[in-house]
């Protein structure tokens, strides 16, 4: 008998995350719902801080409502999401009863799998948030942002895995967000925490396929022992997304190792979403082939187009180089977090900043907390001198407690604060909204009445301009060109032609 | 220290071939060739039937002084071909004394490496290339062609190979044109022939990426023991195409294995053929995503646009699913050939017919061939009752001796006929070139001195248009729009606007 590999979908999430700019409506998730729930997955990640945010900012949807649709339309399925530790969905720490409250209503809403991360790779800002899921009897799984630097090695990971056990999480997750995962090093760490946590702890490994090895190191990760890997439906996967569901499960064919998954059903699902994505055309990542020059440089392509960005705004896009050089630099300096948000944004500005203004002239604000720990503990010494330079900076001293053990309850502030907007309905989903993102949650309370906005376009009513040579050729004569403007859609082109 | 694992570039040839209809232009090549020689790869592969055919198709270019540029550019790296053994590079078996002559000129013009196939695995249709390889001091590399049904078993193909060996090849390929060569499969083959054939047998494995499986297979390929594997630059890669050097070489990171290719050199060909890319766009493939549906069909993409065209031209669009449920009929009928050029053709186009006249009402003059054994031989045996209908349709008896044993001296028929052609150099090369593609290369003969031509765009001067919807808005105003021709680099485009 071949060993069961269970699998999580993350087309509803992570997918449309990485490939599409989190647009996609619930309108086009809800006819894949039922070949999702029958397709025989351990579970479909359908939920986070990107797809709550981007509900209420740019699609007028409930995101409690659309949790609670799935659990209707997918009653055999787990529903799974991504929690970012003491942040939950947002970019501050929350006191521990806002945690405990956002995991009760997630439970109640629907939520079974919490797949509970840190960016710094801090326990101490996971626990609450575990326990809290535990209290819920839901499945908490304790995950690993898998990073390179000199300090990490397989036996820190494997060690980080010891301590997530110690919480009691019901699984690991080794979360490789910037596809840096080789199958050599899959291999060992999963083979690792098996040895060293017991055969029976259940190890989950979630990629990108950025680099173009990964769905090599799910392979290499599944023979070490792993229980449950992550993909997306083929027709949004790849680039800075995922590899194929379905080439997971022809890739095991014969290995000893088999997926339950209903290839039908899967089929069906790319059939579905080929159609769907081009209707996000304008959303789409530009970056569709594989990039492995993050192995050397270490950089996530899109903190990379952040940086860019911030030089370009300064007149400085030729310094590019500079800053990537910079970069580990300043990531020892930081005692070498993991790059992921926030920690990869706090390192690239502070490295923008040491380009342009000389080395840590300047300290952003979230440079010198990074520095002080209120974000928690790094791996690595944070560098001494620059601690001294942040706490004068910033006038406050470094911490190494917990960072939310320094913050006083909360929630009958956010409740007081939440019921003041204007369309919120009072209900504790509401007040967990206005806690994540004040002004956003604010605004789209009072629009709320107005219902889901879908951002899909016909692709066949898009019309795509790209420059035009200064003459063109019409009928074989070159004449001057006549520029139109052509609003389709509400967005303006112009059209530049000669009249034939 | 780590096995050393070779690998053959494929950019030069089967990358472009499988991404942009072989239209890259030498203009286009010549930057690359540094890099591609120092690099450190075993071998380029830059010759074959599809690029000869486009250099005087479509380029205006003699693929003879293609082939000298390449050796004059590249002068520490191996080229390589692929030839269809007694096909050379066209579509009709040729009299050995062509085979021999073609094979002496290629060598004698630059070429190191030949990759010899047959279409049917018929391994008397390899033998005359391989020994004219032998006699000229190069690189024979003997070719299976993989393919799965329920004759084809590992040990078939082990078998196979063993008769390669007695050939006298200095290597074995697997070639997996159609992608569906699985990690299992490949462990399983490559080692098969490493204990049945000796370890010291050079083995090399060629596949595409289109079910998206395929790197896992090289992995597993190379920790069978496979000596080199064929991989194209990330930028021309994926999709009907190949998997990326550059993930290859991170991919062996740690395993125990490792390429010697400078990754320095390969950034540098990355981003220059993200350059030539774009150029080529009109010609580039619409698959870019994955497509497993292969594994159940396995039937290659090209074939099904090949006999969906042949559908629609009789106005049967809506009955591919009927030609999709007798390819595997037909395919059985025929002693389960494999499914590559002409075979694929062949069987596809006999499926056809049964839909849209009822089966085997009538029989294509090629698929009679293939049922009398013009071809050559295939694994499994073919129908009876069907051999006697072809035998009473072509009027010509089975055979079971090697096609081009009928076959009588033809080289000065070829050599005068060719010499009467306009622009005619009387070269044995541009024999040969004749003796490939008659009509072709006589007219090619004919324009030759005009040098060759770039079919590439400046991509900041095309202009995509889409169909409009039929009323557009300019300025919040509903107007008729007014079609306008716009002719830009030799393509006429209707562009439908509102003037504002």
């Amino acid at each position: 008998m071949p060993k069961h590999i269970d699998v999580t979908e993350l087309i509803l999430r992570d997918a449309h995350q990485s490939l599409m700019a989190t647009r996609m409506s619930i309108e086009d998730m809800i006819p894949a719902c039922a070949d999702l729930d029958q397709a025989g997955y351990w579970s479909v990640e359908c939920w986070g801080g990107a797809t709550f945010d981007s509900c209420i900012r740019f699609l007028n949807e409930d995101p409690w409502e659309r949790l609670r649709t799935f659990r209707k339309l997918m009653p055999n399925t787990r529903l799974q999401m991504l929690l970012r530790g003491q942040n939950l969905l947002g970019y501050r720490h929350y006191e521990d009863h806002v945690v405990e409250r956002f995991v009760h209503k997630a439970a109640e809403n629907g939520m079974d799998v919490f797949r509970v991360f840190d960016a710094l790779n801090d326990i101490r800002n996971l626990k609450c948030a575990v326990a809290a899921v535990k209290a819920a009897g839901k499945h908490a799984q304790g995950t690993i942002c898998y990073t390179t630097s000199p300090l990490h090695t397989t036996e820190q990971f494997v060690a980080m895995a010891k301590r997530l056990q110690d919480l009691q999480c019901d699984s690991i997750c080794i979360k490789d967000m910037a596809a840096l995962l080789k199958p050599h090093a899959a291999y060992e760490i999963v083979r690792g925490i098996k040895e060293s946590c017991g055969e029976d702890i259940r190890v989950q490994v979630h990629v990108h396929s950025t680099t173009g090895v990964t769905l090599v190191s799910l392979m290499e990760a599944i023979k070490a022992g792993a229980d449950c890997v992550d993909t997306a439906i083929s027709s949004l996967s790849l680039g800075p997304g995922h590899n194929p569901t379905e080439s997971l499960v022809e890739m095991l064919d014969g290995t000893g190792y088999t997926t339950s998954l209903d290839m039908e059903r899967l089929l069906n699902l790319k059939r579905y979403f080929n159609k769907v994505r081009p209707r996000y055309a304008e959303f789409l990542s530009n970056i569709t082939g594989v990039e492995t020059e993050i192995f050397q440089s270490q950089i996530p392509g899109g903190m990379i187009s952040n940086m860019e960005g911030q030089l370009k705004q300064q007149g400085a896009g030729d310094r590019m180089q500079e800053v990537l050089e910079e970069v580990p630099r300043v990531r020892k300096d930081a005692g070498y977090p993991p790059l992921v948000t926030p920690s990869s944004q706090i390192v690239g500005t502070q490295a923008v900043f040491n380009v342009l203004l000389g080395r840590y002239k300047v300290l952003s604000g979230e440079f010198a907390d990074l520095m002080l720990g209120y974000y928690g503990e790094t791996i690595g010494p944070r560098d001494t001198a620059l601690v001294e330079q942040a706490a004068k900076h910033a006038k406050k001293q470094p911490i190494d407690i917990r960072p939310a053990d320094l913050l006083k309850p909360e929630w009958q502030e956010l409740r007081t604060k939440a019921i003041e907007q204007k369309g919120c309905d009072g209900t504790d989903e509401d007040v967990l909204s206005y806690a994540m993102f004040p002004q956003v949650a604010a605004k789209f309370f009072g629009t709320r009445s107005e219902g889901p906005k879908n951002l899909g376009k016909d692709p066949n009513a898009k019309v795509v301009i790209a420059p035009l040579p200064s003459v063109v050729t019409v009928n074989g004569v070159m004449r001057e060109p006549v520029t139109y403007d052509v609003k389709l859609n509400g967005t303006t082109h112009k059209v530049t032609v000669s009249a034939s």
